[in-house]
């Protein structure tokens, strides 16, 4: 066993974290930001400069213009462009681009990798996806998928209803799930300004971070031909699961650095403010806090670490990565919630960059599986054990 | 020992309950509702309609145009109107006038009732509660407060600057926390549209439920007639006290409602909505919450209720009102989150009022005292006892 | 509403804790108590005592030679009571007896009455309850009673095995509940020292203050007459409800008292011992806990005394008496366990009495239902509302 | 960085696995175990069991006769161990005698070595540290120590009190902290059969898994050559750092193998054990609990190997140690009163080892440091970044 890091990831490290501090985090407050998220020309700004940074996309395989990191290499790097709410936007390693991605890489054939793979990795357009649905339709159980695929020719005829479908907004194409006549699910690759792909409208969120924000989709005879579907026929629920392990580790990676920016700025603020007599931290209520801060960070960096090495190993890790979905989701926003406690009006106001992290990472416990659901899967394996 | 309501107090609460709901509840989404709070228009709209059902600052005394409710009486209406963020404003029992109303009548001179209490209770005007200053002045620690009060003749000149000042614009008065240059503090009664109190800016805060928002307020040389000190000069920090007790469980009792509304918003959604083959409700991931839900806010409300008698006994309640702030302020909460997660995407954005209710909420457990400057006190009367 | 006691009943309330304080905590070392609870000889002496300072069996109808108390007098009494591990033992309402007493007065006949209460309320006698089985019989839930009953000329024939029958050494008589051909429940009076009531061994258990431990027991043909069948034929789990929900609710009350006795052991610890230069109570981490405790012990309180006059009203209160258990078997679990650890080494041994309320007190979260159970009653109620 | 373990450590892993399941768990309810612990008869019993398989003191020097271990290894094979309560005691890795014979290796004289270490690592003897006294000494706060060494020609008289002494009972010899003159502390090492070593009583606890119990012991003019000095004169402090920080973790290793056994007994039951038409893990209620428990294994074991990592390295450790120590002692603890509770009667009682891992454990949140003390370490760290 060895928790060293290589002199090549560490300097990948530093150079990450110096590019967050010095080029992204002076943008925070840019006025190209709005409740629906980063507007497309600061993310287009952001990336360029990370594009000029060589940080661009990096979990892509270099063939496409990536890194090729590795998932430990992900665990470093994706820590520290999540200290910043626009450090993910910036390196192109935002949801749900970054998964997209992924899951083109082990799915899409040459051509469809040519077409919307390239221009993704090279941060010239953003992509969806759409999964999810409004009752009765599939929210955490896919299983209640209600948006049809019926063939027609040599197309596919799609109708249904999508929503929260993060980045709709603004992007260039959308990776559509749906039900086949036989009950089984089916991917498809489609532009989105093709007729029959219609934004409802933006829902309001707590959250602000993601590019375009999160929309309702409605698909109204869209029509696919079938050189686009992606993968094979009737193996959607199973793409989903290609897509969705390392997807929700990437979560864990992201929300990891900016739980550590909330406990940073926390710490900061607890050194130099004082009250009844003395800095804020030596209060054992307020150092206990940051005191489980530490511990709690500490424990999810830990438990990331070995999901992305069992994922370098070419294990599934699904058992692994709803551990660390459910771990890394509570513990970072303990870690959120006591930084709030500890630094009072300036946590609950934009007076310090934590409220907007309190507010972004709240959904963090419910998307890809609210904890609920991975509870449930991790007592199913271990009833069967 | 008897916990039943008069027949009076239930009809008042039924009352209360149906105006909520049938003329509060349709505003929810009202466009004059920004992220600074309702706006003046609303509100006056509001409190409009609650006087003609007879519900407008029931609290105040009878003569100045109140229901003259006992704490325990307050503790029930105060809940009802809770349960939209709206029912307080229409109400006239937001914060901070319900507890400027209070302290008012019980320190402000004939003269001084007339000219800012009266059209207070009536709901024409609005005031503040100018206390909080930013570091290194008084936040938990009124100890440290710099705001300055000199005598200049008749009149004081007071400079300094305030922050968080909930409801500053758009107030018409306000009361103004000083030190003297002996040391001790003295509150002082101004119209805000005098030379010298200037609105610098507002906050942008999670919470969106107070009229008028959070202000920066500057002091310029602002002149106050001695005339128009509150109550004696130098018991500025015995004044603090007697509003706030009363203040803080105010606030526990609006909260009840709000986190009640969550909650049965959240067991509504839980009863209908299915997965994994059947409602939500009956996974006991989702049922637990709710039971753990209602124990928080029947345990929550019981100790309002105890607190609100011992204050309608005449005791000050100091313990026990800190005892209730802080078990309120953290079960309430609790119970909010447990139905954001519940309600899953519905609970994170604008489909249902809970997303809102969850940033209005945190706060709570940091004005008037934070948990650990409540739990600091608890255990320094235990260390005394 | 009021939360006043009237005078006799803070009467009763002060001379019941100077009895505990003076006539039984002087015998917690006492060399009769065992691993399986006190001895009948300390038993009976300090029954004795109770009987001359007119205390004994204060909840039984003043006919029987009780006090006649109230649910709310009970809340009063018996939290003082359970400040002593032999409290409850001393009064004569400790668990079973008590149950059974309150089952024995709604249900029994006249002629059971005085041949099993009469000496029961008297405290001359002790009684057990034979419910709960080993798997696969019935535990938490009751629907799974194996032990059956058989029709044998006028009498009934039972046949099956009992476990966790707390007080069953040394008991004179016992309820047990069997299955009836008809697949109905029925509950039977019989005497412990009849042919086919055997007491197969005494079980281990982590608690040690219930006399007479927790058996095995093993009934073997045991030969009923019909006459002694309490109440009706096949209303055993009608009844088995009619003394659950008070009887939980005693036992909130006296763990209350002990909860208590523990919080104050650690308060008085905290405020004499020092440590990195204070004393421990100065430190708010040792401090912040002391106040969770008042915050816990205080909430309970309340809840018990909320369901407690419910009860007195003449409601039946199941879903208030399973919010009550949760809260209080969690709550009080708390306390003890936070005093636990600011007892340090004291805290984990004989040093004081925290250590046995402890060991005493895990199960209570198990017993009469646990929290599951109870959280799953109240979440059911809650989807049907 | 890699996670895997080499074909060695897993072979041992799986020998030590198999030596507990086979040779230690039958003897779980030996007569020789008491109150106080097993019996020295049964230790000599299991260590030779252990020296026959070769497990025997592992993590000694090779040349006394250990197998060397790093602190990983010991990570590994110490969670085997704690499997079984009786396991430390079978491979003589158990408290006070692993971290006195790493404290040996490291600080005592060739000669001390011969004459003190030689036979505690082949199994013959036992030690005990005495560090501890009652109030108002030494118990969190180091910094309180009472006990006096004083000059006396070529000798030190030692005088003063120590308690919760593990193990003295039955010890050949004993580490012993003193004051000197100058106000610094000493080590000094005594043989316990001498004049002035007394133990005047064991202490009853809740834990029975420690040999000799824990014991308080009166110094008495305790006469020891300054030859017996262990170190130099005035680094007893600094010594006992260097004992503390591998010290604490290997309770962390030893108590997560008790922990997963607690889990592993509760999950076999739920399993097995139906109530309510289905296996007891089928109920969210359950199987979340044993879904939470194997999260705070996971967590638990990451940081522990983390740590070994550390320590392996060369480093002190002692933030890691600190952060591992309260995590551990917190998660493990979690993790038993959940698998308590799952098993409800069969879990607080001796129907299954899960009541005996409770009470065995709970003073694990309390000695080397309770969590308070390590929080405000961790705290006191992160104020001076």
């Amino acid at each position: 066993m060895n928790f060293s890091l290589s002199p090549e990831l560490r300097d990948l490290q530093e150079r990450t974290r110096r590019f967050i501090s010095e080029e992204v985090i002076p943008f925070e407050h840019d006025s190209r930001l709005s409740s629906h998220g980063p507007s497309e020309g600061l993310r287009e700004m952001l990336v360029d400069k990370a594009r000029k940074h060589q940080l661009l996309t990096p979990h892509a395989n270099k063939e496409f213009g990536g890194l090729g990191l590795s998932h430990l290499a992900k665990a470093i790097v994706f820590e520290e462009a999540g200290y910043s709410p626009l450090g993910p936007v910036a390196l192109n390693i935002h949801a749900p681009d970054e998964g997209n991605i992924h899951l083109l890489e082990v799915v899409a054939t040459e051509a469809q990798k040519e077409r919307w793979l390239r221009p993704l990795v090279l941060g010239f357009i953003r992509s969806c996806f759409c999964m999810t649905e409004p009752a009765p339709g599939s929210g955490s159980d896919p299983g209640m998928l209600r948006t049809t695929a019926v063939r027609a020719g040599d197309d596919y005829l799609i109708n249904g209803t999508k929503w929260f479908i993060t980045g709709a907004s603004g992007a260039s194409c959308a990776i559509i799930m749906a039900r086949m006549e036989d009950g089984t699910a089916t991917m498809f690759l489609v532009d989105t300004d093709q007729a029959g792909f219609n934004i409802e409208r933006q829902i309001d969120t707590l959250d602000t971070c993601f590019v375009g924000g999160h929309c309702v989709v409605k698909l109204d005879n869209l029509r696919v031909p079938a050189t686009d579907v992606l993968g094979q026929v009737g193996e959607g629920f199973r793409y989903a699961q290609v897509r969705l392990a390392p997807a929700r580790l990437t979560h864990c990676m992201r929300w990891q650095g900016a739980a550590r920016r909330a406990h940073d700025t926390a710490a900061d603020y607890a050194r130099t403010r004082y009250g009844f007599g003395k800095p804020l931290i030596e209060h054992e209520g307020v150092g206990f806090k940051l005191a489980d801060n530490q511990i709690d960070l500490h424990s999810a960096r830990l438990v990331i670490w070995h999901c992305a090495w069992l994922l370098d190993q070419g294990e599934q890790g699904r058992h692994e990565s709803s551990l660390a979905k459910v771990l890394c989701s509570e513990a970072q926003w303990r870690t959120v919630d006591r930084s709030v406690q500890i630094l009072g009006a300036s946590g609950v106001s934009d007076e310090t960059i934590v409220a907007r992290i309190f507010r972004d990472m709240r959904a963090f416990q419910i998307y890809d599986g609210p904890s609920e659901t991975h509870r449930w899967s991790i007592a199913n394996r271990i009833a069967r054990e």
